[in-house]
């Protein structure tokens, strides 16, 4: 069974969102059938790409809110994370245009690596001081995840590498009614929104297993007489 | 969307099959955004492994034919080919056990060469005077596919390595309801037997396409509950 998740490395429920989803995933029985793929999604499309702010001070202009009551909102989330084990730093950390990780993404994907380099993304920008936002990172952080670094300095300096593989990944999370993130579409039938507890995501992956193999026939040609190869080796 | 083909590469059908799909495919407006799969079938998965047999003489004994009949059964087969316009030799061409086939065109698909490996391997077996079940014409294969030749010699002598992908696949089809070969499965959700007429493969793409992004929640949980940032970035 295929699991897709749409994320934004700037979303922290999507960061808890994932640890939630591991741990529902580590209490399913067929985890060992489950292939995942991460796809893209840009919470602020439009900001300038190379300019970036605080994110108290974001979110408190934002929302037209005190710093105090903005870094109480920063404190929410980040009792939430600890409660799933993860750190979440609450200063320090900028907000910014993510395309350019989403990019490298796609390029890790093709190399077997998307898991690793999203963790690190992760981990970059709500754990340590590392800014996503920065190229020389964002390179040392593909390095990290296996990849070659040529090849991910090329990435990084050519913006219209993967740009095109991002922008899919969007035009298919709209077409799928995504009106959030992070949004998991298991075997492009069923979905599931939102960072929510970890046993809703076991109860999800148990009910799309036991859907996954009822086909609906389509095409109407006649089945039957399809010429074919049956399980006997008869043609 | 994405489009899996479970097939064998000793099964006429399969590969007459696999150029009206992609002739239905070719005609589809949305062909540039369907990811193929192939995955493993053997129709004669307990033949000995190394043993040949002419499939002339195979067909012959296990329907109670003349050999002349059988050689009608296959000029039947050759001239569905050939409307396809596809070669197919009705002499000299051997049955035997393809879990080898299998194994390699999994190592194909880690390296994306599978496709280029699948028709070499069709072409080889029904067109070519080559056998795939000889070791050493599946290396030359696997090369010509644009594979490394010393990971491909390593893959081919070790009977263990992707064996277990095979069997999955194989576990898969059956799950699924596979009776027969080519079986086609559009986004997990839908499926279609046989080698069918073009125009039907292109029917069927658009059915799937049509209802690719209706979703059905699972898991339970209060989507609207459920911690997220939404599409105007508002966590």
């Amino acid at each position: 069974m295929r699991v897709e998740i749409w994320s934004d490395i700037a979303c922290p429920w999507c960061y808890i969102g994932k640890a939630r989803f591991e741990k529902g995933l580590a209490a399913f029985a067929h985890r060992d059938d489950i292939e995942i793929v991460h796809r893209s999604f840009e919470l602020n499309p439009n900001l300038p790409m190379g300019v970036t702010a605080p994110v108290v001070d974001t979110l408190a202009k934002k929302y037209g809110r005190t710093l105090d009551e903005a870094r109480a909102m920063e404190a929410h989330v980040a009792s939430n994370a600890h409660s799933e084990g993860l750190e979440y730093r609450t200063e320090g950390r900028d907000s910014g245009n993510t395309f350019d990780v989403h990019r490298l993404l796609h390029l890790a994907k093709e190399r077997g690596r998307q898991n690793e380099l999203l963790d690190l993304a992760y981990r970059a920008n709500f754990v340590e001081d590392r800014s996503v936002f920065d190229s020389e990172t964002l390179v040392r952080l593909g390095v990290e995840a296996g990849l070659d670094e040529t090849e991910v300095r090329a990435v990084v300096a050519d913006e219209t590498a993967y740009a095109e593989e991002v922008r899919a990944d969007e035009r298919e999370a709209a077409e799928l009614g995504a009106n959030g993130v992070p949004f998991f579409v298991l075997d492009r039938r069923y979905g599931i929104s939102g960072g929510q507890p970890a046993e809703v995501f076991t109860q999800a992956l148990e009910q799309a297993w036991q859907g996954r193999t009822v086909l609906q026939p389509v095409g109407g040609g006649d089945t039957d007489a399809a010429p074919a190869c049956d399980v006997d080796g008869n043609c």
